[in-house]
């Protein structure tokens, strides 16, 4: 196919995203441990021809935190589990840049690529909860404005070591006895601001020369961070036209990099709640609105500013002055929180429910969430989404409502195009630096 | 079966251990990094009712390392990887103390139990190679005694984490919301000499409470550190007699820190070659001997003396006086090479050779091989072996050939007991140390 087509993700979170999804009635509350439902999910978008499964991650909770924080599979291990139930959807985890080694990162990427035989992704974050450094030994958390320069540091560094060895080192040849031509094997030598890697890296170029590397940042120094580096970009917004923006701005930074804008994806997140009818959907959503108790939402929301207790505020006075929380945590979520709460003038109470909710835009029979999405992507907002499965067994009706007239309107594949991830996005296989630099040399 | 049984496991290397192993005819000079490969023989062991696979492990590699060092998959990937291939055999991977962080080694090796259902092990290693610092920004690589302080403090911190939740403290109510009961989710406050680490971990206890634990000790500081945590024993021994000393000393360790020594499990690295018939077992021997290198022999035995350069020593003159180069590196494997070719009047060439040869003992037909696995079981100096595949298809050679020998001598299992990895060990579930503090407080 010739026309654009929208990419999709599956976010894998066992129990639901949402703080009282597990006590849904048909929720299996134990779901974010339980590798029979991790496969099930996995299949069933494979079936549907999803680019690819994501699981996110983050590495500190506290008794305060949600279900699926306290409790969930560690990406790297759940994605290689994956791997060899799967042939052609993507597999793309979290791993924090602030809390891990490049020499182990590179590797165990690059090996979930050998094993799923092309189908790694990373998704880079910096970490945001303070409390992250206290189960890594570190005085503090840093800025997040260093957490952004480290994040470039650790990712040119796990890309130097992919590298380490060239497309055709490994000769292996039997009559000689030369297993590589050592040429073409390369030591980093690293030694920068916060890490010093010398390499080679221990295992060969995996086949999609890199992993692909997905990328959230929302903030001035997030946004560039992500233009510069990442081959799609999950986003959070809050309308069609907070995306447009972001699409806008995203597409124009990663344009000032040299990259090519129409080779990047724009994923934003999806909560869709689909019925089989219209009546069906507003049931649907009015469940999923009761499970959100406030207090929950409270804490949800508090993440956005690093676990700062909310429950001191008055509920129903007027948003509190908590900026400075958010600052150095999720800057650019906390922000959008208090633009909106200001705008709309909202309450605390207001601003967590309001948060806490899927978005009505997504909630409808397959024909509207489709139309829905067809509006987002051909209006300059998405390439692409995220799906959150906000209520048990969404997926299976996204899959048999949204996915085939997405497909009659030819806006999504009915088969794979490629077994690599990089394939069926549409990203080629990069050279590999040091060929390249050979090459130049030459 | 009541009688005292054999353990087994299979050590999944993908291009053979020696140097020049790959170079065999039938070798797959591409398995170190071929799912397919891997996936073949974790299935082939698993029929066999071997206990566990096992995946070794370095961080450092160097252009004049081993084909089987230099491009490899990363342990707990592989694993994972090979978890939903498989249903009972157990998988055990190598993960350095030296050069990793406690909560995400505990995560990792949690996340790979509850996928697993309960198969997970730990190898726990030091890293003797002082190049491996320089992969992970570390001015200096520890010295051998301060790596087993290291080592005691890092698995400690791992089985507190590992202990955050008791057994029942997931809840998960619907009706109340209490998705968990606070007083069973424990934060563990570590603060060391070399790690601090908060807690709780972010995923529930798994299916075998913890993890169990391997380790391969031999010097006196790790056969303390060995005989104090580990659940079996892996041990490189050159001779039946050297075995059996080391058996007894372990196991009075063991006894010594108040453990059952009759519980934990002594298993020696098995080369066996296997032959229809003793003509059949000597050609495959010669066939593996004559793939050995001098130079690489010499390179194969430099990496117990810190990669130490070899070649500038008269091949021919006696063993050199290097042992320095070894006793902060791999200090017992170096002390019984030196001891050895002291005492048998050595050159540095045939030490190499002999270092780098299948030991003999193991060599014949399945009925021999069967025999001389039975003389070490009965004589005290194995519970069971590690099993390395010295030629192309050996494992298929010592399922076919050895492994039946021994069910119908009533030594190996014909079925499985269990489906986790401490049931077919004979290893109980320990009891969660939050529980047992609160029932001893009681
Ligand atoms: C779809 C999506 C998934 C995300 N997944 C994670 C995650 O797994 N772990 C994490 O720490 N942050 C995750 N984030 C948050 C981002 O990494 C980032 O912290 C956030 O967007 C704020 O950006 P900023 O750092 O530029 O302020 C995700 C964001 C989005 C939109
Ligand atoms: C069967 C077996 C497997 C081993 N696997 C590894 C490994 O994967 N990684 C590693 O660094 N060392 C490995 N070792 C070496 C031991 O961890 C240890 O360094 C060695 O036995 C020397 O003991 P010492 O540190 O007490 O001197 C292994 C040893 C044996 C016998």
């Amino acid at each position: 196919m010739s026309t654009r087509q929208l990419k999709l993700g599956f976010i894998l979170h066992g129990v639901g995203p949402g703080w009282g999804d597990w006590r849904h009635p048909d929720a299996d509350p134990t779901a974010s441990t339980n590798i029979d439902f991790y496969l099930r999910q996995a299949k069933l978008a494979e079936q549907a021809k999803f680019d690819f499964l994501f699981v996110a991650d983050s590495v500190h909770i506290t008794e305060k935190s949600s279900p699926h924080y306290l409790n969930r599979f560690e990406p790297l291990t759940i994605l290689s589990a994956l791997a060899t139930a799967t042939r052609n959807i993507g597999l793309v985890g979290t791993l924090t840049v602030s809390y891990s080694e490049p020499y182990t990162v590179a590797r165990q990427f690059a090996s979930l690529d050998h094993i799923s035989k092309g189908r790694a992704g990373w998704n880079v974050v910096t970490s945001w909860l303070s409390g992250s450094a206290e189960n890594y030994g570190k005085p503090t958390h840093p800025p997040h404005e260093v957490r952004y320069r480290i994040a470039a540091e650790h990712l040119e560094t796990v890309q130097g070591l992919w590298d380490s060895w060239e497309d055709d080192a490994l000769t292996r040849d039997k009559a000689s006895g030369e297993f590589f031509e050592p040429s073409k094997l390369h030591t980093l030598n690293h030694k920068g601001e916060f890490f010093s890697v010398r390499g080679p890296l221990n295992i060969s170029r995996s086949p999609q020369g890199q992993p692909v590397i997905f990328q959230a940042g929302a903030s001035e120094d997030g946004r560039n961070f992500s233009a510069r580096y990442a081959d799609a970009f999950f986003t959070e917004n809050s309308s069609f036209e907070a995306s447009q923006a972001y699409y806008a701005d995203i597409k124009r930074r990663a344009a000032a990099f040299g990259r090519a804008p129409e080779r990047l994806n724009v994923l934003p997140a999806l909560r869709a709640i689909v019925g089989r009818t219209e009546e069906d959907a507003e049931r649907l959503y009015r469940e999923a609105v009761s499970l959100i108790r406030v207090e929950d939402a409270l804490v949800a929301l508090a993440r956005s500013f690093n676990e700062h207790d909310l429950s001191q505020y008055p509920l129903d006075g007027p948003f509190p002055d908590i900026g400075h929380f958010g600052a150095e945590s999720n800057r650019s979520s906390s922000e959008r929180i208090i633009r909106t709460a200001r705008e709309e003038n909202l309450t605390l109470r207001e601003t967590a429910l309001r948060y806490a909710s899927p978005r009505r835009e997504f909630v409808g029979t397959g024909v509207q969430v489709a139309d829905a999405i067809e509006h987002w992507f051909n209006g300059g907002a998405a390439d692409g989404f995220i799906l959150f499965e906000s209520l048990p067994r969404q997926l299976d009706a996204f899959v048999s409502e949204v996915v085939p007239v997405l497909q009659q309107r030819g806006l999504f594949r009915k088969e794979y195009e490629h077994h690599t991830l990089r394939g069926n996005l549409g990203l080629d296989v990069p050279e590999n630096r040091n060929t390249a630099a050979r090459r130049q040399a030459a």
